[in-house]
């Protein structure tokens, strides 16, 4: 079959299933989840070696340690997947949920029904467990998935869907309500995201190239993650411990997430108080530092930060540092810099708190916490199948609400316009 | 100027604008509501000679009655703009409203607020009025506004635009919070609806060839709006004269509106009953009645409806009626030949009503009432900028809440990432 067909034919199988469990019961699609649990714990053996066979093919094409780590099964990642589908089987459902049914001068009840957004194409690289994150709380919701998952993983992501496919036949759902692409050809990816006439939304989760690719290329709406150029801004009232426990988690937790702090702000007032302490926490874990000029002033030996550094995601152990007058010019800032993804104010201030939450136009906003802890999993969403920088649907991390949408319902007894 | 340096610069100015009226208090922006109103009462003089010139215009041009009427000021229309005005001021303000405040695990509370999109580029036809009420839903919103109004009434816009204009100075805000595209060439739809950079979000309203164009050639989220073919299904369990006024009024209230009822579907078990009375009612109003084969053993007479007729939206005094089994071949038809705008249940059955709420995938699902009801004013909205039809971001009449999104808030005491 050609590949256009094979894609063509899977999105009409998809749309036939989304109407099945579009409307299938909370329960139905639990049980569904739990079989898929049970599935994956039974067919461990047979998962283990398939992922086997990407790692020797791996290793084969050097990937790389990071890659190949990433690829990898392990025991807890297992307990992971399993643990992953019960939590996702314990959310409210939030298909049908009914808001706000109020009455109308004419009469008629008018309120808004959460419903299902159809199709769902998810596109996404290495990581197999995304495989299992992906169908999960694409089921719940209501949708029918197509997944497209990358080449170096085919074997697990094969595995992984015959456990899914099975969990929903035990279910007594059609296996079709999750499908994953059977081929690695780049083609299949093109011609996914042009299916207008059976997927509803495109989710692609990876790089930039893989990002922008599918924003270039996609006729159907995208939801999309670009990048997180996040902020702590170290306020002029502050509790100082606090605001280097925040700032030092921010940037050290991690380096290669999308959360992680890019550019630290800090007052005037705080900077000579604040920055020797906190830059030598930065240091002892190797981090390179670039300061403004002010900066430099305070911490001798820095690089210097310049106009582009303040617009670079470095998703590694590098930081900016830029010593502001007041909120004005932090909140200037981070709305002309920043990505729209993900900041903090650390402050004592209530004033300042609520003008940080009003006016930084950004997916989270965070008083006194880390950007490290804007996921899924911290905001109660159970998982997400990406974090949305987008201004239109879905903002943030994106959980079983964001796959869903909602249409007005009308109840009336016999009313006719005028 | 070139006409794009023109619509960057006003670009500019609305991102600029934006800044202030994003975060402007409701308090200011009902002042500016209730300044423009002030506005077009003391203006009226010269925005009946300015409204003149384009029906001269108009006349010459030979544009015909129906959109003649359409482009007239006339006393009752000067009425119903500042009415609408006022009515806007009077809705709550949707900005800043932070929802679902729970704390989680971590000790952090995570909600969403609700903020503006930013700038919206609104392109319509014709109508002046449209002018007012596309104003003043962004304003309140919080948005910055670049409006694109129809060749034909460009002399009424622009004059209705300088009364929005002095009416924010009076508050306070910038005038440009509202801007008029100034010139009339097409080229400057063109260039607005690809200006990326400083436009989140276009809204046409219009004829399919306008809203085909917008979404062929937009690089900008379109909230759009495409066919409406709505259906009204007659179930077997029924109120009999309810079905007979809801079904009459569907079609008859007026006939070139989107919500107008298309085709008409019926249970087997009522037609028999049913369709002699109605047809005649139709009949009456010279409407032009295409039934299937069955239909045609209960009416004489009519014309065959074809299985283009299903995909058709008439926009006029055609109706098409089919006969239909019973819910589940009418949940079907209207899936598969709807528009996915607004359908109706005539029905006594409590399950039948829930089935259709649930499974049918509309943007606007209503039980014994007209489709006619679908409207922004009588959904309690107090206008709409237009009704969607898409199903991600806003589906159904897009009022202030469609002209806003969610972002999450995170409210912390020093939490930092594990």
């Amino acid at each position: 079959m050609k590949i256009s067909e094979l894609i063509n034919s899977m999105g009409i199988a998809a749309q036939e299933a989304a109407k099945t469990i579009n409307k299938a019961s909370t329960g139905q699609k639990n049980d569904a989840l739990e079989a898929i649990a049970c599935e994956i714990i039974s067919q461990r053996e047979t998962l283990m070696a398939e992922n086997k066979k990407d790692l020797v093919n791996a290793e084969k094409n050097n990937i790389g340690e990071a890659l190949l780590d990433r690829l990898k099964f392990t025991p807890a990642r297992f307990d992971s997947m399993v643990e992953g589908l019960r939590q996702v089987a314990a959310l409210d459902d939030p298909v049908g949920e009914i808001t706000n049914l109020a009455f109308q001068p004419s009469g008629i009840q008018v309120g808004k029904m959460r419903v299902p957004l159809g199709v769902i194409g998810i596109i996404y690289e290495s990581r197999p467990n995304v495989t299992i994150d992906a169908a999960s709380l694409s089921l719940k919701s209501g949708n029918a998935t197509i997944l497209r998952g990358g080449s170096e993983a085919i074997h697990s992501n094969k595995a992984l869907a015959k456990c899914i496919q099975s969990g929903l036949k035990v279910a007594g759902l059609p296996a079709d309500v999750v499908q994953l692409v059977p081929i690695t050809d780049r083609e299949a990816v093109g011609k996914l995201i042009t299916l207008k006439e059976y997927v509803d939304i495109i989710v692609p989760r990876g790089g930039d190239s893989l990002i922008e690719r599918v924003s270039r290329e996609a006729t159907i709406p995208v939801i999309k993650h670009l990048d997180g150029i996040c902020h702590v801004y170290i306020d002029e009232e502050v509790d100082r411990q606090m605001a280097i426990d925040i700032a030092f988690n921010a940037k050290c937790n991690r380096y290669a997430v999308c959360n992680a702090m890019e550019t630290l702000l800090i007052a005037q007032s705080q900077a000579q108080i604040i920055l020797p302490e906190l830059t030598k926490l930065y240091l002892s874990e190797a981090v390179e530092l670039r300061g403004c000029e002010k900066t430099k002033k305070i911490v001798a030996g820095l690089n210097t930060a310049v106009e582009e550094d303040w617009k670079t995601e470095y998703v590694a152990a590098i930081l900016s540092i830029k010593i502001v007058e007041n909120i004005d010019e932090a909140i200037e800032h981070i709305n002309r810099y920043g990505s729209k993804h993900t900041d903090t104010i650390v402050t004592d201030s209530y004033k300042n708190s609520i003008r940080f939450l009003r006016e930084v136009d950004s997916s989270s906003v965070i008083v006194n916490a880390s950007t490290r802890l804007a996921d899924g999993f911290e905001y109660g969403l159970g998982a997400e199948v990406g974090i949305s920088t987008d201004k239109l649907h879905a903002r943030g991390p994106v959980g079983l609400e964001g796959l869903t949408s909602q249409r007005y319902v009308v109840l009336g007894t016999g009313q006719v316009r005028q």
